[in-house]
């Protein structure tokens, strides 16, 4: 595999973290979390770019890129607390799904079986198959549960005569086995897609997926916990799924196909603590940010964050596991300092 | 008329929608809402665009313009559910208010008294008057309420020397006879306009205007329901204006006057959804959307789906008062599937 | 001191409020507020900008620039309830960080001993250091609290090799003596800075600092209610210093370094109006607005409505302190008029 | 009359020179220059924004706004070596194009009676018809021929039913007998309108239009020093009317009908150079900056510098013509000095 | 083959011609041009978007849409003189770039072999090998000439693993010997690529390219001329392929990969007119215009300015040739009207 | 000195050069150019941004960087067949003009003395002292002449109080001894500043500017000849400065002072090509690249290109200085390959 960082502008590592190679083990042994770019975005839709988001979130930090990020709420680094290494892009040419589908497998695989966490950052969510396929495969079958952020369920069948696009990956993950259907929890759906027939669909893989609706009504909270137990249920670890297009297009305009009505920025900041935090984590993706539709880089920070806080709260789960001890969300930023 | 799509660009209908001709009341007969534009913003006092609002309010979607859209949590597809038109817009001059208000309410009261809904795409909202009135006077007097979503109050008097302009129209209204003061239902104002003087007019006249303050304090909820209650009071129908600047800029950057501290893209759309599937629809418009203002389209989707919301609500009304059901909001999206 | 209008821009004021001279205090005798830019930008860490915050700040507003700004919420016109003057802009050459705020602290202490309530268009929050301690200098030491809405803790020691510069203003102010540390109340802050030596500095100083964490799961008016208790223990007056990147970047995109997952536009505002209406307010400062990377004014306009919002509740304060009343956020916009 | 500033922004001169009052004749007794604002786009037939034009041209530039504004070129201070003031803005409402026109008029006329040159910053091409009726009447009849550049004719008749809008006041200005036909010189036409009735109309008024073929194949000197000749034959002055969209939109994206292929920006600075100095000038109008469409505010700084190219080479005709001398374009910067 | 006007936003044809449906021949029997769209932008190597290529193309204009452009210069219409049909696009998944270009092939034979001119809108210039291929296979192997405008040769080998991608499309034309070599005329090459085994590649070919050094220091009419007797020995017919980034991206800043240096959007529209008037064309197509990049839409402008060019210029070429006449660049606009 | 990427993003070199330690000579050692980054912007006197010019600067292409960039035009590679190193960023804090000009001439200077080009990247035109004084000094005195693009003279004296500004280090140049007056060519200059005593003070030192009007009278190729000889009289060597805004704001919009009427970018790329073929290179600086106001990247495009173009022209002026040939700009690209 090829370092893909020189086509789509420099090479460089997410805020300084240090590199390794994918067709390397060694190189990242002992490694907690290997970051990976999929730079894809040849199976979307509509507006295209997130070729362009691997690059964008490494990058989009106003801090220096030193390695390190100590978080103020859960105090601790995620990057240094844990073993966090980035081994570049895998070569993807959009045109060429297929190709690019089997090449990003290929890569979390290798990273998977080691035990480190693949982070991959997209890309478009044609990558969703790979990405968790490639995750799931290196973990005892039908235990790993998906915690997917959305707008779209990205459960269609057949779109521009293929079975690959950004529309789709899900329904493909189930039928390929690596997700258990009924292990498949959905936050953030809303909008017009896909239709009644999909959604039956859905239904009868016994899917769970939380609309806004029901999520305004019931309350965030009140639905991940319901959430989480499922996913636990059964099941040894999740990969989360974030496509950033589940923020409301005001904190996340720079994607390709966003949807009015959804989560703050920071809603889905603190979703994703709360599950790196109290769930076992597998693997997980950042899709479809866009770049050339962002404005003063807000999506691209966003996503930066997102991936921050999946690594914070992991480093603080650990801490707290080892040490018996809990997090207090409440407690005041200088308090016992 | 004039078709008018062929001015400010392409002519295409609402996400698909079949085509009629106001002037052909044939080629609505059985309609159920008659889509109309109207692309005049020749009484913005400010910044200009609105415009081009018909033509992105048509197009702004990622999904194919194929005149269907099931809503996930509604459950109905409020274009092939109802039955849909769209008569393309009223030849607007914008150097010419009284020319455009004459021709605007002219096509909207040819819709409304087939007894279809009028669902005008403006256009600055100086439209209302036109729009409401055109309503209005295809029922019978005063049993029309207006539910009017703003940040401003739009009761100025006399301003740049002429009565109509996008900050007068609620004034005109009223004074018209059209709508009654006292069915007058303000949501989302906030500001510094307009000044006593004119809200002591507006007290005069027995509107209810819910300023942010009172909505953040008590609940929109509380608010909305309150509402309802008045709209339906000796009225028989509620003519729905959205001024798309009662949401905040950061949802709703692409306007003529953004106000800071507005609602939510989440809250517009649950509260037109409200509107629609508890109270009988007479018109709509959706209105200051202004491309040249705004990023990534995120204004323009907003209004698209604002529209969409609100067709979507008055399907499942019908098919729920004709069924004797009622929507459950807490149910989940997979649930009887 | 030179006005420096016109090199950023043409020479104007806030709104339209008539002009003052910081080195004619004649000019200035009985006003009760006194706005002043300091167009300095030297000390930004990142992205450069808010040197044309002053002028962005006076002017972005659609409403005719007429010195006058009824608020509809707080029934008060704070540009003509209170005196406000603007003077001009401190010349600030933003290569030169020292020679810069030795002129800012001095045009706001001249304001301030007089007993007018300076009022800093800033500017990078460098400047909060003559700012507030220009404020402080001019009332009995040590009894000026802080309440600082912020991202970021800007307690820094030496950024590029010197003291001052945007990201450490907070702790030359207590260092200085002119701001209690035990007094200095920080809202808002989250993210991955700074580090924990400086953290542990700040508990040693015995600062409260209010990450979001503790806003969300407290909530914003628990703890706003707990430190407006700390800032009047043994203190007189506040001073309030409003980051702009306190919101989160949806809101306010339009600044140096934004932090997702911030306030809403509204939630600043309402804790603006609070502050302003609930405790005696001695100085004031909005800072970080950078035009170069600003949408459709949203961020300059929503720093021009913190402004405001300030006014007012100060006019409100005010009169309600006279007359034995008292605000209810609760009351109908148009009742009693 | 009011001054208008206030609406669109801010109350400013052009560059900080000083202001008079259009009804207060004495204010701008023996000016040479009077620039005026007339901020209307409801005649524009597709993007509007030229309202902000007069704004933004005032202060498109990065040098203090001080009044003064030495030509390296022309070696004289066309803002001190004349004596050009600044009427504000004509109240405007874009919703009434005759009022509108009528209330251009009326000032531009009050001006030039007094033998002062009227500059008039659009506003649309609408107001062409004012602008130069305006100055007309105030010479001799018959006696002032046009010179006009544009990308676009407009002569044409009737559009949206109305006689006046951007793309007619070239016709009902000769219509008016205000301009002889066959001494309208048109610089810059190109593109796919008016269709051939209009151009016979024209050719039956002997007008003289330059297409952009024309220009490449002969050169712009030799095109204008044509034009010259015929300018002068039987007038004794001209009326410049420069509509931004005569350059390329590469040069000059902000602005309503963009048309490829046009002239460099420095193309236009030389012919307006040319003109004023080598003409005796009557009135003047810079129109169709549209500041919605523009970046990084291009198209606004290059018609600032339109302004001052004019007003340059005014103050050097008249220094030519009383000392005797003659401007020499090859004579190096510094020679001489 | 599906329109695919509804996926990319509405379903409109290029300035309201009529439509047709390139599997109905009869659809478009007669024809003289039949517009098509290939909305890929899979090959891109850089920046995406040009897939939004042919919806941009087809509105980018001020004017109606109403099947009708008389050209000032040229003195016909080319969309009525000649009979122009607008087929939709080919359904064109860019994931999938061999399936892709696979299907627009075939849509540009079947056009082809009816004698009509096919005229793509891209899409990325990985088309230009169907529609190059396509075309010059309904005629005499081996006499169809190539003139191709590019900052860039697109001569590449293989680029991530493929054939197929936006750099290569000449290679592969050459190589299926659809176009000889040695009647490829490149103009406008520039900056660094590609690399001297790919320009020996092109010299065995005996390709002839113009860089940009050598058109300024010969001239460009000179080079054209040149390039004119070369396209026409031993071929009968040229197929022109523009793409949009030969401009300097001061006048095309909207695609993929800009190089400085370029022609001035000027020199291209005249380069096309003198093409299609002096030459008789086989097919064209304009491509990699990407809107996402776009300002002002300046880039879709000149593009479709460039479809009229050819248009008009092959009309008047057709009346010309039928008349025995000759069109004088030199001619007054008004001259015998 | 620290490396300064980190800060203003991520750490990277120019298009993937090698890197080197500017305080490790040994790092360098045979290098024939240093390119280094200057990210100073405290001293625009109107907009800033250019500190992100050298982080812009190095990575705006669309090709692999990969130390590698075969000129078509000039046919050598002026990364590979010159040594070109990178030796990142001086830390440069905005905020302190005097100690950041000073690390600047420090680090300047130590590449310079090696032999070695320093290949400055701006930062503000402020940096223009250091950089080539650091050069000059590294020279016997008094015979490194200067030739300097820019739309203005930067001859200023006293800015806000400080003789150190973007305005004024080519008076503190000459006064320093560094550069002679009479050696001073400048190129582009027009507007409006500087005022004419400054252009007395210039005229006393004998400078030679050439004014854009000169340059269109007499042609750029012919100033550029008079001045070479100039440059070359009793010097050995000259420094070249390049501010981007020496070209037409359409070509480089990406700038803090934008003066319209310039150079365009293809004028610009042939005069540094044919200076750095012609003259021995001292040293170089290209500067004024304010990345926030660029639209597609193609400010910070040119400029890279301005880099490549002095490169490339370097390389084959020595090949053809040892080779004893002669560049033939006429070549047609393919010639003899």
């Amino acid at each position: 595999m090829t370092r893909y960082g020189p086509m789509y502008g420099p090479d460089l590592t997410f805020l300084g973290v240090e590199r390794c190679d994918v067709n390397d083990p060694a190189s990242f042994a002992g490694a907690d979390v290997v970051i990976i770019g999929a730079p894809f975005d040849g199976g979307t839709s509509h507006r295209p770019g997130a070729r362009f988001g691997p690059m964008a979130l490494r990058q989009a930090c106003y801090l220096p890129h030193d390695g390190s990020r100590p978080s103020l709420a859960l105090r601790v680094d995620g990057l240094k607390d844990l073993r966090v290494l980035d081994a570049g892009d895998v070569e993807c040419y959009s045109g060429d799904v297929d190709g690019s589908l089997a090449a990003i497998e290929d890569a979390v695989h290798r990273i998977a079986v080691t035990g480190a966490v693949p982070l991959i950052l997209g890309g478009d969510h044609t990558v969703a198959l790979p990405d968790a396929r490639g995750t799931a495969r290196a973990h005892e079958p039908g235990r790993t549960s998906m915690i997917h952020f959305d707008a779209h369920a990205d459960t269609g069948d057949i779109a521009f005569g293929h079975l690959h696009g950004h529309g789709q990956p899900m329904r493909r993950l189930i039928e390929s086995g690596a997700i258990r259907g009924d292990r498949f929890l959905q936050i953030g759906l809303r909008g017009y897609w896909p239709e009644p027939e999909t959604l039956e669909w859905m239904a009868g893989q016994r899917m769970r997926s939380y609309e806004m609706t029901e999520i305004v009504h019931r309350g965030l909270e009140e639905c991940l916990t319901e959430a989480f137990a499922i996913a636990l249920d059964e099941c040894d670890q999740i990969f989360l799924s974030v496509d950033i297009d589940v923020c409301d297009p005001g904190h996340a305009p720079g994607t390709g196909t966003p949807e009015p009505g959804g989560l703050t920025a920071r809603q889905l900041l603190d979703s994703v603590r709360r599950i790196c935090y109290e769930l076992p984590l597998a693997g997980m993706e950042v899709v479809e940010v866009a770049p050339p539709y962002d404005h003063a880089d807000i999506t691209a920070m966003l996503g930066n964050r997102v991936v921050l806080e999946a690594l914070s709260a992991m480093a603080r789960r650990r801490k707290d596991l080892a040490g018996g001890t809990r997090w207090d969300p409440r407690q005041p930023l200088l308090d016992d300092r």
